[in-house]
């Protein structure tokens, strides 16, 4: 017989951690805010770990605050099969983005542990601090310093944006600052279940989003400079509008997606005139513009094309262009075994599978620094996710849990 | 002998008058920031007052704070011509805006004083309140009021868009509720002298602007909504983009300006994508279009080819429009002989004249709807206005004001 996780304990779990820091929507939405290290986010940690040492879990933190639960497995020797997610969210984020997770994992383990069964290797529920980043840059800080991308020391004395506190001090001040190295023990794979964030699992109608990696993520700022102008006095053959060439800009970034096409997805996001008013032609515009792909060599492409782009309608338009580049990772890919181990649990599971590439950051993409790593999506309704509409049915929970648990029950046995 | 202003007697007055409010530059600009009817504007007022007083003239001052000063001519029957312009000045803005054409008018009647030039008609320097409009709108209000535009006590309960208080109010606390009744008389004629506030004069090298009308203007607010999503995991198809729409709209609205051509100008000068965050699209934009020309027929097309545009760029991004009009005025079309006159004046100064179109509201314009009326331009350094930094050559200034004192002198005696 096929073992099942139990969608209700867990569909309460989810309610209950969400009502810590709960954000109610005019129409009934359950949404949360519980940003890291606040006293919301302690209340979270501490329901959490409860849960984990009611099921009698081996509980660590790290000094960066990550919190690890084990289930010992019958051969202590071997490096146990992890996963996890984080519990903190946005100012105005759902209950199920990183929780759904952490709460899987959990509900995972007291499955093995209700059903009796035992496996080789052990298994670990993790959560990572500050997976957000938004009250402390650089997001997936928790899993970044796990994994040795970032000294712990630097992180320690990273600044909150909204009060300036540092994380060591935060650390201290709601008890989470653990004794075990971070880096200590690295786990022999680790997989994480998460919710799509994005539209593609609903509009195809599919259940299960196997996900092979994580885009490679291009972030630029644009200043452009023109002359402010009277909109009424200025002909326009003496004008040099950055408004105008900001929303070639834009248009040109859209065909640049278009033309390369695949999974290639190109943003202005932010688009922000001086002085912005009626009659002024504008003096300056500031624009973002985000760039994805899976392929490094397409990302580089569609950055060139960028390039081009902007100092042709600047040329144009008699307007200056300073850029400078937010953020810019390369894109990262899974383990095609754990890949394939995934796709293999939710088929036997009877669901339908799609393979993608996560659009967003995910803790999962720094464990893939160092050990085998996959990552599992379930739908999320219309798409949406850090906003407090963010749902996921319970069948798609239950299905994606479900598949977590026959990855780890066959990665503790492997 | 050519009669002529004594340009640095005027220059004095202008920079004498701009110590008031006065807003001081990194680079030595000498800006000015004089709202309706505050305290700066008092102290304003009283100076020019106390300059009217001096030279003998018959100050009166009506329900709306509007300020008249007139040299009586030799036939007390005849109304007399009217010059002026406004003295408050916008929160950023320049010693010339307004301010020149009063003290220019008052210029003429002391060189007509001082060389013992009687006239048959009296000739009246006026100051209109709040032409502005930065404190309360809408601008021209005074002259508006004057010529019967608007009523009075509809005018005297306007509040004041930073501290609330009411017109009526602050008239009566700064001594300036007058009791001569507004449209009590109307001059024979109306001339008004302005900088360009634009760069046409001063890139074609032409000292004289002749005035033959105001454009017209048309004002929209558009607000485009789209769906909002996230930048990484929504694929291009299943995006509905507003800021791409507005963006697209912005192009569209050059190119109506560009394929309309003449006097046709164009501008989106606002725009604010919500939530405007890097990793986003956007969920809604608001923009602004500022449409104007001098024929109200073309105008409309250019409206007709907007709607059409708006149509097609937001049915092609699955994008829905709600358009507000924020302001609509048909083109004011001067008097043709008084057109004619300023240009004659001109001319016989030896000075290079060019018609054109006022794209800035005036008083003047108010005037027009009661008699003959034209305007008088002098070049704009770099085409600036409404910004410390505006500024005119004295040699220009000199021009514009013997200009205006033989256009007086020509209506006086007609």
């Amino acid at each position: 017989m096929t073992l099942h996780v139990d969608v209700d304990r867990l569909m309460n779990r989810i309610d209950e951690l969400g009502r810590i820091g709960a954000v109610l929507g005019p129409n009934g939405e359950r949404g949360c805010a519980r940003l890291a290290l606040t006293d919301a986010d302690r209340a979270g940690r501490d329901l959490v770990v409860a849960w984990m040492r009611d099921l009698g879990l081996v509980v660590e933190i790290d000094e960066i605050g990550n919190v690890f639960a084990t289930r010992p497995g019958t051969e202590p020797d071997l490096a146990p099969v992890m996963t996890g997610s984080h519990i903190d969210t946005v100012p105005t984020g759902g209950r199920f983005d990183g929780n759904l997770g952490v709460l899987a994992g959990l509900e995972a383990v007291e499955t093995l542990l209700a059903a009796g069964v035992e496996t080789r290797r052990g298994v670990t529920v993790a959560f990572f601090t500050d997976e957000e980043g938004a009250r402390f840059p650089p997001d997936m800080l928790g899993s970044l310093v796990y994994v040795g991308g970032l000294p712990l020391e630097e992180a320690l004395d990273i600044a909150a944006v909204d009060d300036g506190a540092r994380v060591g001090d935060e650390l201290q001040r709601i008890g989470y600052a653990g004794a075990r190295p971070v880096g200590a023990l690295f786990p022999h794979a680790f997989v994480e279940l998460h919710i799509e964030q994005g539209p593609i699992l609903e509009d195809e109608g599919v259940t299960i989003g196997v996900v092979e990696g994580v885009q490679g993520i291009s972030w630029t700022e644009l200043i452009l400079t023109g002359r402010s102008a009277h909109a009424g006095t200025t002909p326009m053959r003496l004008r040099r509008d950055p408004l105008l060439a900001a929303s070639r800009i834009v248009d040109g970034v859209r065909a640049i997606a278009d033309e390369i096409g695949g999974d290639q997805v190109a943003t202005v996001g932010r688009f922000e005139p001086h002085p912005n008013l009626v009659n002024v032609v504008a003096q300056s515009v500031t624009l973002t513009i985000d760039l994805r792909n899976t392929d490094e060599t397409v990302l580089q492409e569609a950055e060139r094309r960028f390039a081009d782009l902007v100092g042709a309608v600047c040329a144009g338009e008699g307007v200056t262009a300073e850029r400078r580049t937010l953020a810019r990772f390369e894109p990262v890919e899974f383990d095609p075994s754990m890949v394939d181990r995934v796709e293999a649990a939710a088929r036997a599971l009877g669901h339908s599978t799609r393979r993608m590439a996560s659009g967003a950051g995910h803790d999962a993409q720094m464990l893939a620094r160092v050990c085998p790593t996959a990552m599992i999506f379930t739908p999320s309704i219309d798409g949406l996710s850090h906003n407090i509409a963010e749902d996921t049915h319970p069948a798609d929970v239950a299905a994606g849990a479900d598949t977590l648990l026959h990855v780890l029950l066959a990665c503790a046995n492997s």
